[in-house]
């Protein structure tokens, strides 16, 4: 049994990984831990375990007591605020699954720039694994550190990666239009995240500026190999969960829709998670689920094509991938504990 | 492997029962029934199944042709529709589990008064048990036919069942008052259940003639030996599942917290899947899930009872709860492959 | 032109005032005032004033300094927040219009024993006059305090008002159950309020205990001569908008459809903003609106009756009502500035 | 009084026309047509107008022969079926605004591709104005049949219009993501628009074939004098209104945010239904309203700019941009009737 602690478990991804593991045959959970809730029931905060699962909430200092009994920690914590435990977890060999974004940014100046804060353990950064499974599985596998990718990029760079990889279009002109439900926005108290405020509306936020964006160029430059330049809009959904990407690309030769349907097969025909479709995606098949599907479409009039990708953004988003990132760590099956299925409507 | 055949495989509550049984590990579900769709594959009608499975609908004679395949058949079909099929799959000795009404009232005179339609096999009527697994356990082992309760009404008799039982609250004067989410209305095209419709409202329907109201004063009547009269209101719920009835009592005798708190404890304190709270209980901790959550409060002021009980109109309000009637008659774990939770958000 | 004061402009029912105000042509708003956006333009809070109407808050103070310049003011307050400034307004003889509750209850006993919060002008509840307009219109017109009902309250009361006025129903065993949109919680930052807490799920709430409940039997029990007892549960609806109350009655004599037809037609035929319908209301065709939808149906087998009631809860249960009780003040046509219709879907 | 007539009245687009009309005080609505409807009351349809509006719907034949009795025509109905009768109106000079398709293509043949529709009249075409009023004010004032724009279109075309104008951005690589509520897809019966099919999922739909497509080509084209290519994508919301454009340009030039300010000041400066805004718009804000928000940001990194607008896709989109144009053609006050802002929540 592989013995896991989770710091950050009752904000909304923390919990879905809790979730996950509860279910997963070769996981024990030691520990849960948040800050806001310690001594509290997980059942108290999330009714669906009442009566079911008892577990309470520890604190940092014990999570950090507690590094000794565990084989891997996930941390479900807001940027900025991992720096000390990453670094003790990390010396005394417990591996390490970052959902946040500290160690996602190869170059620390870039991080500090974008996320406004001061990296404190940048020489942590080379010892972690951007932990897309599905492009860095071999160097996932050795890792200490894996940094699990945001959201938006998931869904973003998977969509993408295998035209840039191809040079199929243009990589400084990408446009990647992605919207997510509300779930996103985490578990704090705020005002614009009531339901009275999110519901029978629909915005764009983050205009040109949002944080997903330095993690999708880095990982797209790397896989074309030269300088890739993105728009990234970002738009709230009036719903729980769900993240759909429609990238825009320039094609910079004469491709036919089998061309491209070969080299997306190639990329991907066989993951477990990702489901290439000729239908285009919708949110609501991969909910609750850790596939990408995909799918896309060129545009012959405007020398163009569409790809566009759904995933769940608490699930391959962030806890799924997570676990996936474990599976691939502990050398387990890479599907063990997330192979459902959506549950429709 | 328990050989097993849906018939109405691509509305809410069939397709939520495909689901399920896919899960299921002692169960293979040999064909699947749509008159709408015959030939296509249920993963163009439902996208969650996408690239994963690709099982296609038959039509009612192929159905019915092959009874002699199968162990147990699942009908979700509109009341009215499987009298010939029931008594086919009978009299070859396949095990019947009927979603629909048609033999869950007791005199046929009673069921063709509430829905309008002749019974065209009302000597098989008695060879059915009411599927309210929790209270008709026994009897459901050795059946032929089980009706699986509505969704209503699963939630309205547990919750009701303790009070009216043990003689507690007067019963000429039980109001239920209940809500449900949309899925209950069903997959077919209608104008009013269009999202623009429905979204963003609230109404009452079937006020004082629902055709669940007989099935639950009947079973009620049962359990207390006296008759039972009830006024019962649905409501539509802009939501995509989950039923909560609020059920009203007027006390017949003193009684404290802790009196009617044993006794539900001694009806349901074994149950795997009803969960006695101290919290009101709501639709969103067991959606997806075969809970029954439970939860009362003694208005002493007033005299009365007011209890709550929360489902999940598609699974123990419908496909779970036939599950869990197959699990029974077949002597398997009354839990085996509805033991889930429910996933937050 | 009236000149009018709001307090507590900046919440939900505050922001509705001011919308309906800003329409009425009688009226002009000397000022807004909120205690924690002092100095902030409504626009910046609410959008779609934006490049319209720049009005700023003020706070407390200054309110109660512009007392001199208004002839009525309005509050949105809390209870047991206003006291002091009910009194200030009184003794200068600006009319007051309190949406809150604390001049509801004529018994300031029965006030904080429900609210849990001493009464510190008790003497002023007398002068204050229930502003339900239906039923207390005449004593409205010389009022100096109008006490504005809750919004659950407006939907009861006037669902059962006329029977119980006319002895049909037994008035020990009234059953009020609602349910109301989410803006009725509030605008404040509240982890329960958060959109993925609220979408997606039923619940009731204030189970036996919900602080409406006084102020209906209160006014119930004044309409029939005799106490009248409610179980009242109210619930929560994902959706912004809308209270449904479904009021159960056990006839204390034979009636017909017509009878009771013609009693309420008697109470409310005249009236502009109560609509009697055939068919059962739904909270979207009062949405916007300060109509209260009405329909009821005996149900002869059980001996009961069951009305159900439909209003905006931010409008007939608020600001809508708070504007009618003006227009009864000042004497305006009463429909001044409320008589729009919903807009559809 | 101009004396209007509306076919096409029950569907979503239709009813709001009616809406509006019914409270615009130069207009008076002689007629409402509905070939599924005749003889039935418009509030038996749309329940906001019980007990107080009891108009009932004739059928087609009906509504040519009252051409004589009417001023203006609105037509709301499906593309391809108004052919005949626009062309009854144009001969007997009665004013006719199309909310539909069929005018606002001037090359026919591009229509008839699109459209997959063969164009009956063709000649009338060019007596046709496109009725985007903040573009071609001054050519509808003397036109005899508006072809109203389609709602994505509005959106699409009033964010990029002063762009292209003046030479701003790549007119060749122009991307418009949008997003819309789901009263956009009408009121027909259709599985697809189930609530429960579009609650809680976010999807793309016509990606490189949506209809909107040439209009938007066709008018930025005209504006900037050479040949615009641009990707449009529409996706569909859990909500019942709203649209929402998020507009892609590459900048051919150096440009600063107080430069591209200006340009939006001086061609929407003094538009009374265009709000140019610092923060990014939102649908709701514009909900109910006749409004186009409009925001930008320039990206210096990728050497880019995003334009967002927001409109409502039933007012400005479709009804409230009829009735703007009726005012137009009338002469009349171009806000009359379409002055109010949006109700929040």
């Amino acid at each position: 049994m592989i013995k896991a602690g989770i710091v950050g478990a009752t904000g909304y991804a923390g919990q879905q990984l809790f979730y996950i593991l509860n279910n997963h045959k070769d996981v024990e959970v030691q520990f849960i831990s948040a800050h806001s809730s310690v001594g509290v029931c997980i059942s108290e905060l999330y009714g669906n375990y009442s009566n079911i699962i008892q577990q309470k909430c520890i604190g940092m200092d014990k999570a950090i007591e507690s590094l000794d009994n565990i084989d891997v920690i996930f941390l479900a914590l807001p940027h900025g605020t991992a720096f000390e435990l990453v670094e003790k977890a990390y010396k005394k060999g417990v591996k390490v699954i970052d959902l946040g974004a500290d160690y996602r940014i190869d170059d620390h100046k870039v991080y500090e720039n974008w996320y406004n804060v001061k990296h404190e353990n940048p020489e942590l950064i080379k010892e972690a694994v951007y932990g897309l499974c599905e492009i860095n599985r071999e160097k996932i596998k050795g890792s200490s550190i894996v940094a699990n990718p945001g959201c938006y990029t998931t869904a973003g760079i998977l969509a993408m990666y295998p035209l840039i990889k191809h040079g199929i279009v243009d990589e400084k002109k990408v446009v990647i239009d992605a919207a997510s439900g509300t779930s996103g926005a985490g578990r704090s108290a705020n005002v614009n995240n009531l339901f009275c405020e999110v519901n029978e509306n629909y915005k764009a936020y983050g205009v040109t500026n949002h944080r997903h964006t330095p993690e999708i160029e880095q990982e797209l430059t790397k896989a074309g190999g030269s300088e890739v330049l993105i728009s990234f809009t970002p738009h709230l959904v009036p719903m729980n969960r769900g993240i759909l990407a429609t990238c825009y690309g320039f094609l910079k030769k004469d491709v036919t829709h089998d061309m491209i349907k070969e080299i997306y097969e190639k990329e991907y025909g066989d993951e477990s998670f990702i489901r290439l479709l000729e239908k285009f995606p919708e949110t609501r098949w991969v909910r609750g689920t850790n596939f990408c599907d995909i799918s896309f479409k060129i545009d012959e009039r405007t020398g163009r094509i569409v790809v566009v990708s759904a995933i769940d953004n608490l699930v391959k988003g962030a806890a799924g991938q997570a676990v996936q990132n474990m599976n691939i760590l502990f050398g387990l099956n890479e599907t063990e504990g997330i192979d459902n299925l959506a549950m429709a409507p």
